[in-house]
């Protein structure tokens, strides 16, 4: 299958879903902005984490921490050490690369690494063989500075990653959403790393958005925790529509791990980039308990829990699932863009597109759709999407014939239109047309809303 | 009445809804951290706004946009030159303050400015008469260095309105949303202002949320638009509860509005703060076409629309509803803050605390309490509260006396307790409790869901 990853691409920028930030600028890499149908994805994608990882969940509680916390956080943390890129420049382009992507891409083609190292990798502008500057480390923190001087004391960093946000709470929700171990805190939200080379469309960007979770367990009960919470987070991409076929969990080599972590494993979607046909999806680490007792150390606050049933007091270990949200979007985009055909009104068939999500993501729910411009049908029709309104997100549409509209609609994944015509003046009924099977119905306007509510159920 | 704000801060930090970010650390003024309840009770507000301002109106899309844009939005915008505050520095203390607040905070008091300015100022650390440096121009904006070096290439800066996304995507959303104006596009987000002095609480802090939405109109029907989404935004926190007492609309004298602005009104709320009755809530300004021609002229790109009913071109006008989240939290806690009595087992009264939030609001929705920790009555309500947990999120509680546990919920707003008791074994009814009127209803468990939904609608 040819990669479908360029189509997508112009799909978001053409639909609306993704556009370039600030393209009237020129555009940046470092960030993409959301538009109309975008933002709705985004925040359905964001909407069924949330409810299966906090409220239909008993063990679990939310919290939404702040992208600046005081810079001891990131001491503590470790980042300010050890959160670097090997980073290289090529002595012919001057252009600066991560050793790691370029070492990596060598490997996936050859299928061994590069005997001599850097030496052996060409230059990706020129495909000439490289002449490369030593690797150097180079911080993945952005920067900021509080107050009114740009000193050291104003000095601040912007978060890499929410998890933090939740380690230095730890105490906090626990004492005042009184839960103990086994329970787990989650948190969305916007983090920010100086990526190299950001690129991949919304793949891999220097700002983006995470829906992480922390569970909190007893030491020698993480194993368990962490296979349960491998074996959820794969089936929730799946319970969502995610192909098996283009699913797969990863178990990074040992030799591989980060300083915190006992063991990981990611969820890798087949993307198709260029190149590379699998990227990371989501992390399901055992952080053990490195990051609490690094925070106890770090700020002098006892960190540890007493376990009133055994009588003992422990540092609980961590288990992470940590997703990226523009990733997470995009696996959902590709996986569900679909070519198939429709029957068109000369009795053959046309080529159509069809976003086949899950209902719960799509973007748009319903359009309701006059057959014809004149009245009554089109304020029928817009008074039927006034009401519907209050339940879903409504798209109108009267330009163009309906069967270019349908098409606009399964563009876009809408799983149900309602279409409005002359008849629906004598029986008071409309048609509705399902988005995959391209089923027509005909309901009654005052059946309408619980027709749809119970095949919209759980959106 | 005695300022309620201190009171709602100690409940924030209690039951965890609000901690001071990196706590352990030493904390910030800079930012806050949200706990569970106030998560969802921010994650609350924002829905009811989203859907108030974006999916239940037809003339109105979303969007989110990013913190980085390219720098220069913030050059075509006025930002970089203008967004600064009038700072001066104590020569006693060598703090620093925002100038116009002491101005501003003397004619509060005196009822009249300062005579001589600066000099007539108090120093607040040591209320003895003050001596101060100029007054300087200092940037509001927070600056980041995107890329491998921190030089003038990668300076970047983090948005201090999410107003400006909207602008820059103008064309972008119109086009691939085929709308056109009069129509709005809503945006949602963090945003970051370098303030002297952040405090009150989540009144002023570096870090922010904000809830805007740009109106695009044509010129001379801008006037009309602005008071209808004064009257419009005016109403709508009303309608989730505050006291009309509590609000008022401040229109800004014509001297003193910002560069953009042809008139402002600002929604205000007596939060009470000490010195200061009024905050703003809320700021509706008539922005004309300053920001489609800046950036026009900025980026080079045509930002005018063509009216095909009328043959003329214009840039629209921009009606602009900016509201603060957090501000906007703060006013429902405070408003919602109620102590009155309940009747205690003793046959007597005790005093309680509730919030009488919207339901809307409310973060726990219902409560499932056995009346009892012994079997079979602890698994029974489990059971239910489990059920109901797919529906909304749901607290359950087996701690403490019954009234105790009613005391805690009303303690955080949650409508309804459901109580599972002895008799629930024979008639298989729940005891359901209302949050302000106290009063219990029986309600067999095969009804509970409906009853609770209908009473739950647009929750």
């Amino acid at each position: 299958m040819a990669p479908v990853i360029d189509t997508v691409v112009n799909l978001c920028k053409r639909r609306g879903l993704v556009y370039q930030a600030g393209e009237i600028y020129g555009g940046s890499r470092s960030a993409w902005d959301y538009g109309p149908l975008g933002v709705e994805l985004k925040e359905n994608i964001k909407r069924q984490w949330w409810r299966h990882m906090v409220t239909s969940r008993a063990d679990v509680v939310g919290v939404d921490t702040s992208i600046i916390q005081p810079r001891q956080v990131w001491v503590s943390s470790g980042h300010v050490k050890v959160f670097t890129d090997p980073l290289v420049e090529s002595l012919h382009t001057h252009k600066r690369y991560r050793a790691d992507h370029l070492l990596e891409a060598y490997e996936e083609k050859h299928g061994h690494p590069p005997v001599n190292g850097m030496a052996d990798i060409n230059d990706p502008e020129t495909g000439q063989p490289g002449n490369w500057t030593d690797t150097k480390a180079f911080s993945g923190l952005l920067k900021t500075y509080l107050g009114p001087v740009d000193d050291e004391e104003g000095l601040h960093y912007l978060r890499p990653e929410t998890a933090q946000g939740i380690f230095v709470n730890f105490k906090n929700v626990m004492t005042s959403a009184r839960i103990k171990p086994p329970f787990g805190i989650a948190n969305i939200g916007k983090s920010f790393r100086n990526e190299i080379t950001p690129g991949n469309f919304i793949f891999r960007t220097r700002e983006f958005e995470q829906m992480e979770m922390e569970f909190f367990v007893k030491p020698g009960e993480d194993e368990d925790w962490h296979q349960k919470w491998i074996d959820d987070r794969y089936q929730w991409y799946i319970n969502l529509g995610i192909r098996p076929e283009n699913l797969r969990l990863f178990e990074h080599p040992q030799e591989k791990l980060s300083h915190y972590s006992k063991r990981t494993v990611d969820v890798e979607y087949a993307y198709n980039f260029a190149g590379t046909k699998w990227g990371e999806l989501e992390g399901i680490a055992n952080r053990t308990d490195y990051d609490l007792r690094v925070h106890s150390e770090g700020s002098g606050e006892d960190l540890s829990y007493f376990d009133q049933e055994s009588g003992e007091r422990w540092i609980p270990f961590v288990i992470e699932p940590a997703a990226g949200l523009g990733r997470a979007m995009m696996a959902f985009l590709v996986d569900a863009y679909t070519e198939d055909e429709a029957p068109n009104s000369k009795g053959g068939v046309d080529k159509r597109v069809v976003l086949k999500l899950d209902y719960r993501l799509a973007p748009v729910k319903v359009a309701v759709l006059p057959l014809s411009k004149k009245e009554p049908l089109s304020e029928m029709a817009r008074k039927i999407s006034n009401e519907l309104r209050s339940l879903w997100n409504i798209d109108f549409d009267t330009s163009g014939a309906i069967g270019r509209r349908y098409r606009r609609q399964d563009e876009i994944g809408t799983p149900f239109c309602v279409t409005v015509d002359f008849d629906t003046i004598e029986d008071g009924a409309v048609t509705v047309r399902e988005r995959d099977t391209m089923a027509q119905e005909r309901v009654k306007l005052v059946d309408l809303q619980d027709y749809l509510a119970i095949r919209l159920v759980g959106c």
